[in-house]
């Protein structure tokens, strides 16, 4: 039978130097973050069904992977009943089971990192992939914004680590969005479901919100009060709006006092490197948010790096306790990451030498080469051995095309002379 | 619905300190491979089923966790053909693959790292566990035993720095112990069955072995030849047994040179700390090897803690192509590793100060709090920041507990004290 040579339909596999930069970023990524106290936990690539299927995990539940019962519980199982098990299709799901579980032994405020593979049964288009590395940070305990400000600060530190600049943050807060929807006469409960719609002016333009809004039979008045209130703080800056609020008074002036605070303390944080913007246009796809918003681009690319916000309700449904568990997080786009870097020609910083040994196929030359290998390690080197070819000038074109940048013929009884390649 | 807190049967979650020792030792085998010119490589954690089911995966294809197909082509499958997919059980069937996908754009040589999850779905017992990680370093396209060689200065430096030491590495030749197994007069090419009956001569002894052959019908004539053999050199050197060799010629001469020069070689690259022999009754389980086989203990503990050989036909069927491919491979027991350095209450080593600054909640005390953290983590150094509880005391022991080394309470326009924990 001939063999499937390739990965299955929308998996990846990664040469030595794909994994490389990806193990760099990792690196780099978990590094940074610890110097803010954050830290690595880890969860099993697959969960229960039921818990995959709780409703928290919005339409990404869709794109279950399930796997097979086994043995005689398959046996036994009806046609819609086949399976019991998944694979994990984000963190933060398992994230909110693994604080269930360990709660006991976590203290008050957790800074947790989770950088893992996640899968989903796209369509593989659009450069979407079946198997994909996720990257997220959450702070669980902590409702003041003081959490905000460290996941802003520890993001675009880490950020910077790879040399990247200029990025614009934008902020939002999903409390005043929700007011405004409430405030233009929206009927209760509605404004997760406008704030869907509102996420597409970008793309469907003032005319496609409405028609997609009045499809959704809300009542056009509401709808022209909310498309009048986008178009007058179209390109207003945060001062206007507070000046407007303490009119109108749609929200809480705590809600706007936080998000002033949370802007003016990240950029004084930064340097002055940070561009920071309060966007009134900013909604973040999921339902599940509760509190301020963000989202990081770097200038060139059209998508976000990075993204976030608190969500005060969800561990606390997963988990299935009565009370609210403040938590509030940031993903980095991992795989955005890898595409810019890659893009960019990020060389992997390296200090090391790469050296290739060349001698001969027998057991004096194998003993030679090795103990000439042994003492270079000894100090540090990478040190690939290898027997002299015949034609030598193509190994070592061959050695150089692999990176390496010295290399010696060993000869048993004669000193080494390391050559550049 | 009460929702499921723990991870599904037989898998396992890690808090962040046992993240720090798990990604301590992986990072320390990718560095120190490194110098020996190894680099990793990675697959997805997801193949095709009829790759996973082709037979070079032994036992472990019976343990396979199947990934139910979706959408219509499920609609339309009967009840045996609802899967297409699997997670994978090993890496080298995976690398196989990858090298057949890969192997116009390889070097002739490879010396891959592959660490990464695998899945059985065993009865979660004796310490096994339905997802674990395996380590594989595997030389492919090295015929000689310089890829023996190198294996085995690279896996003894990387237990090393462990802190391991006083290991003991056996070796013996399939090709040994095939020729044997013909020598007694068992028929052609059931050397596999009866070394995997002769692999259990420690669980079931010598009558054991006797009854396990008789049972599987092989003439009682080649068992009692074998099992006189199996006393006669039992505890002998192997000096005993090329001399024995050259009066009964049962294997050509060079497959005991290689290997005397391989335990030679190894003892001398090891400085003599590594006690290396010969071992006729090691065997392993596995049905591919074809040449030198090895396996590494730790003293103290009843398993090896890491074991492999040369399987010079196994990529080669898998990819389908008529031509041998030589590899030789070694794999660590990642899981056993952990297991022994928790024993032995193994530190990450950390040159780490760390530092949790307490303040106040409320503007000015949240910014004072983030300009102090910001001046240690640009100085290098890992930092928490909290709000000061009203019992300090109880909030101290338990930072210390975590692992702080240091704190200080923040307050404006005052100097920071930083105290020991």
């Amino acid at each position: 039978m001939k063999q499937v040579k390739t990965p299955p339909r929308g998996m990846r596999e990664f040469s030595a130097n794909q994994v490389e930069l990806r193990n760099y970023i990792q690196q780099t990524i978990l590094k940074t973050y610890a110097q803010f106290g954050f830290r690595q936990i880890e969860t099993p690539c697959v969960e229960t069904l039921s818990l995959l299927s709780s409703g928290q995990g919005g339409d990404n539940e869709k794109l279950l992977f399930k796997i097979l019962k086994r043995g005689e519980k398959l046996a036994n199982s009806d046609r819609d009943n086949l399976a019991d098990l998944g694979l994990r299709f984000d963190l933060t799901v398992p994230l909110s089971r693994y604080y269930a579980n360990n709660i006991g032994q976590l203290p008050k405020v957790n800074k947790f990192i989770q950088i893992g593979n996640v899968w989903r049964a796209e369509r593989p288009q659009n450069g979407r992939y079946r198997q994909f590395t996720q990257c997220d940070i959450d702070i669980v305990g902590e409702g003041s914004v003081l959490a905000e400000l460290e996941l802003i600060a520890a993001t675009t530190t880490t950020l910077k680590q790879f040399g990247l600049s200029n990025f614009n943050l934008k902020i939002n807060d999903r409390r005043l969005l929700t007011a405004i929807v409430d405030y233009c006469g929206f009927k209760k409960g509605s404004a997760g479901q406008v704030l869907i719609t509102l996420d597409k002016l970008d793309k469907i333009g003032v005319s496609g919100i409405q028609q997609e809004l009045l499809d959704s039979e809300f009542k056009s008045e509401a709808i022209d009060k909310l498309l009048a209130l986008v178009k007058k703080f179209e390109g207003a800056s945060f001062q206007d709006f507070i000046a407007y609020n303490e009119q109108v008074q749609f929200v809480d002036a705590q809600v706007l006092a936080d998000l002033k605070f949370t802007v003016d303390t990240a950029k004084a944080q930064s340097n002055g490197d940070l561009n920071i913007s309060f966007d009134l246009s900013l909604v973040r796809g999921m339902g599940y948010y509760t509190g301020q918003i963000f989202e990081i681009q770097v200038p060139e690319y059209p998508w976000s790096i990075a993204g976030g916000g608190r969500y005060d309700e969800m561990i606390g449904k997963l988990t299935g306790g009565k009370q609210e568990i403040p938590a509030c997080g940031f993903s980095i786009g991992f795989e955005r990451l890898v595409l810019i870097l890659e893009d960019r020609k990020f060389n992997v910083p390296s200090n090391q030498e790469r050296i290739v040994l060349l001698g001969d196929n027998n057991p004096v030359g194998i003993t030679a080469l090795l103990n000439e290998a042994k003492t270079l390690r000894d100090a540090g080197n990478h040190v690939l051995v290898d027997y002299r070819a015949k034609k030598m000038g193509k190994q070592l074109d061959d050695y150089k095309a692999q990176g390496f940048t010295q290399f010696a013929v060993v000869r048993e009884n004669e000193a080494l002379h390391l050559k550049s390649l």
